[in-house]
């Protein structure tokens, strides 16, 4: 049996030894050797298009794709047979650095930076920002404490920002496909949405790119946002409607957004978002580092070779 | 006896009632009229220069002024005769906004986001700053978790920003006077500089200005600094020496800087610092809300009142 680990992140590979198989790297942006093409697992990250339309089409023996994205969009739209092939997710590896990026990004909203860095360029002290200012005034999001922020999509990577966000005083609820507490924090089901987005006063959203999340925040649920409220997507960007975001933020309808993916990456010269006042762009970099791949990969390696249910199945 | 509170900021004045003194409101941009000269306490928060002068010559009943301010460094160079008045700080007040505040300039120094702003007002895409990243690099700030952190001014403040850095995965250090544990915290004495500087990644200073503490970081620490390592200073500008850190950014013996508070704000247009590439300015902006105000000013009445030892005596 062959595993064929991609040379396109650090991995310690001796951390997948003792199983007997065959451990072999491949390089994610070429076509997969011809004499690789028969292996049975195929781990990836950040394969080019083109060396998934070739493994999709000759890799007949693949059972099992373990991607190390927490979505693997990638992996499930590239044509591989799913109902012959396993494809597992990455889902885990990311949290920490995707709720730092968040934290950041909910920061970055609430204190203004980008604004600042826009006086810096031109030398110019923004005085409006500084000095003394109205502390937590209603109907305004300026800080972390006391903001009602929910966050759409409460996974993985929710579990490890909402204790960052309570740690600051912040009100977090979350909202998900099944209601019920979560690590502390009230999980509601998204039928609840009309009663939760006209609360909040920031919303982040860590929704996986799905047929059941497309256009998840669409014209309607976005005027239920108070006219202050800023949304954080760091989830994935078909989950927005970009054209009825842009038409709420011309007409001053939410607060702002700050937004680390896209319905097109990279991100359009053309899209309006980029002429946006109150808009954060990130460029798809909350995650992009898997931590502790190996240790995912050797588990799910044990429960194959054992006929058990792997982990994190799509 | 009198107590005058000012109006630049919102107190609840009934939570001062109940002492039996005189409680009077007056505008901190103006002289205080004649008829309140006599007063024997005063509470300060953003007044002018020119009020102050006015007072420091005229209050001649003047015991005690109590300042919102954490750092009352615009009181104690007005001139009043301190042999005589009494100043405390209103050091407490900030903990949370400035904490919130220095939290949000470490994450943007580390994910870059003022670095995205530049490339979004251009209407690019930084590819470089997105997509599969390296992770945690030696000598690199990239993430907040398993950084090097030194808090140097380990004050009330730092008692609130280090648990949000902890909580993110960063390794604390604080420097102070006096060594010990704090909070859970190793605290150096600053005789130990020489050893930490070397070994930290992101250097916060929450200093007060005074004579101790002027030009603390100057040209022999900054060479202590690993070249990768950020600054950001959020005590009193007078803290570190400007010349010095220009010619450290612009030779790049440090990674950068996150600054809110300057040798002179508002940051004259002169300024080399508004052109340095990693270099974050951030207009006064951290603190600016005292909150709770009315709990410490009653407090130190009560004591006042009752001859005791006043809280946040200078
Ligand atoms: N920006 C980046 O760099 C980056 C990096 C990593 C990941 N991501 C994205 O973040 C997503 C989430 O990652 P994760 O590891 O936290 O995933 P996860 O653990 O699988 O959590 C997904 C959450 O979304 C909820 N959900 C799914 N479909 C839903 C629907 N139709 N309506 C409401 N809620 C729904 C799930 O609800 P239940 O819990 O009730 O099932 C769950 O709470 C990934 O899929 C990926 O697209 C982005
Ligand atoms: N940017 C803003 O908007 C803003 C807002 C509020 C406050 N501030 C500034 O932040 C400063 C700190 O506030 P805080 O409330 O945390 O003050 P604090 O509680 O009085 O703490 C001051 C800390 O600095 C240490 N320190 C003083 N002189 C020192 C010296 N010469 N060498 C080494 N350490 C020294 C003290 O050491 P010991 O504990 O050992 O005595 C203490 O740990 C204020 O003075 C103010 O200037 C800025």
């Amino acid at each position: 049996m062959k595993l064929l680990y991609p040379t396109s992140l650090k991995l310690d590979v001796s951390k997948l030894e003792g199983f007997g198989i065959e451990l072999h790297p491949y390089d994610v942006k070429q076509q997969i050797p011809d004499n690789l093409l028969d292996a049975e697992v195929l781990v990836t990250w950040c394969n080019s298009p083109d060396n998934f339309k070739h493994a999709a089409q000759n890799m007949h023996k693949l059972h099992w794709i373990q991607s190390l994205a927490a979505g693997p969009n990638d992996v499930l739209n590239a044509g591989f047979d799913t109902k012959k092939i396993m494809v597992t997710t990455g889902s885990g590896l990311h949290d920490r650095t995707v709720a730092e990026h968040t934290l950041g990004l909910l920061l970055n909203a609430a204190r203004r930076f980008y604004e600042m860095r826009d006086y810096q360029v031109q030398g110019k002290w923004p005085q409006h920002l500084g000095g003394p200012q109205p502390d937590k005034v209603p109907g305004t999001f300026t800080t972390l404490e006391d903001a009602n922020i929910t966050i759409w999509g409460f996974g993985n990577i929710a579990k490890y920002l909402a204790p960052y966000l309570t740690a600051i005083g912040a009100k977090v609820r979350g909202v998900a496909r099944h209601a019920g507490v979560r690590n502390g924090i009230e999980i509601y089901s998204d039928d609840k949405l009309a009663e939760i987005l006209p609360k909040t006063d920031a919303l982040v959203m860590i929704l996986p790119g799905s047929e059941s999340t497309y256009h998840a925040l669409n014209a309607d649920r976005l005027k239920l946002l108070p006219k202050h409220a800023w949304i954080v997507n760091v989830g994935r960007g078909t989950c927005i409607d970009e054209d009825a975001l842009n038409s709420a933020l011309d007409n001053d309808a939410i607060g702002g957004a700050a937004l680390d993916v896209f319905e097109k990456e990279p991100l359009p010269e053309s899209s309006p978002l980029y002429k946006q006042k109150n808009v954060i762009l990130s460029p798809h970099a909350a995650g992009g580092r898997p931590r502790d791949a190996e240790q995912l990969i050797a588990d799910n390696l044990r429960r194959f070779i054992a006929g058990q249910q792997l982990k994190n199945l799509v």
